[in-house]
């Protein structure tokens, strides 16, 4: 194998043993709770020893900030995107609803320990998850506001509007069972429905 | 002082050093988490020796149980006489959201443990209080439940609804603060009026 070839498998190799460590790390968290949990313990589960595990991560909370990465990254692209689409804001509403509770619904283990374990980062990390969350929110309103000026809505606090959205949203992680009644569209098509309807302007 | 007096005064000590000792944990709890929370700590903050402390209570897991009596109790007594009340569908939601944001934002410190702490319980605790939230989902779908049978709300998944209330209620304790722009009852409003006009059947 060509010098070149060998560390291609390497690179390989390695990356699946971070998707290891991290699928692992998001099940131990998310069943004990961040600090409950060692980093023996995730090592233990992947089969390293404490000391090559640190080969893969710089701590234990470097960890916890990847999976707040992944927990909230691709939801507000998708929040954005629906935003600036030529769209009513009833649609762009239910769309927005429907993306987070596909999100948090298929990664229930990652949104769980990203939104139950917050006060666990420090400093630089702890701002940058605070700041995802206000972005979410702050999108929501913008559509609410779009709608209210466009008449489609009527008037109402929209950032209130929006936290009531979003804590619909995220409380999801706290009753949602794969095995429940309801699949995530169809809970997102109630939640909009309510929604929706509870904004929209009446004509009587 | 009689015998008698003296075991009065010494369970009202008893009583004020609990309160003490309740209080404490529960600030302690909010900050760093349950697990990540030593009896020793709590014990330093009240000024007794951790063997001393164990007078008072059983086990840290005691503690926290006791922390989830108070936080849930009275809401859901409050939710109980409400539904019971002589009174339209439409106001007994926003009695309930009010009642359910008056006692988060008074007891912040204690909602906040008693929503992100659950899974720390275990067995017979964790079940009580599991039951305990399913409780209040419950009184919430049979008020909406009331308003759709009596033609004031029109047809509607009343379990998802009231999920999507309690959501947005019990997800203040990730944004409220008692010094930002909003009165709890001022948001009550505001959430309520959201859901009544979600809810209510239209005449056009």
């Amino acid at each position: 194998m060509s010098k070149r070839a060998s560390r291609e498998t390497e690179n390989a190799q390695n990356h699946l043993k971070e998707d290891e460590i991290f699928t692992e790390a998001v099940r131990i968290f998310k069943q004990k709770g961040y600090h409950a949990t060692s980093v023996r313990e995730i090592a233990d589960a992947v089969g390293l020893q404490k000391g090559s595990l640190y080969h893969y991560l710089s701590s234990k909370e470097d960890l916890l900030f990847r999976i707040f990465e992944r927990g909230s990254g691709a939801l507000t692209q998708q929040l954005e995107e629906i935003l600036a689409a030529d769209d009513s804001a009833a649609n762009k509403l239910h769309r927005g609803i429907e993306a987070h509770l596909n999100e948090l619904c298929d990664q229930l283990d990652i949104f769980t320990v990203y939104l139950t374990e917050r006060r666990a980062l420090s400093g630089k990390h702890h701002a940058k998850v605070r700041a995802e969350g206000e972005r979410h929110a702050e999108l929501l309103e913008k559509i609410i506001a779009q709608g209210i000026r466009r008449g489609e809505f009527r008037r109402m606090d929209a950032k209130m509007a929006a936290h009531a959205i979003l804590g619909m949203c995220n409380w999801l992680h706290q009753w949602y069972s794969p095995n429940g009644r309801l699949e995530p569209q169809e809970i997102a098509r109630v939640f909009a429905d309510l929604v929706v309807h509870g904004l929209q302007a009446r004509t009587e």
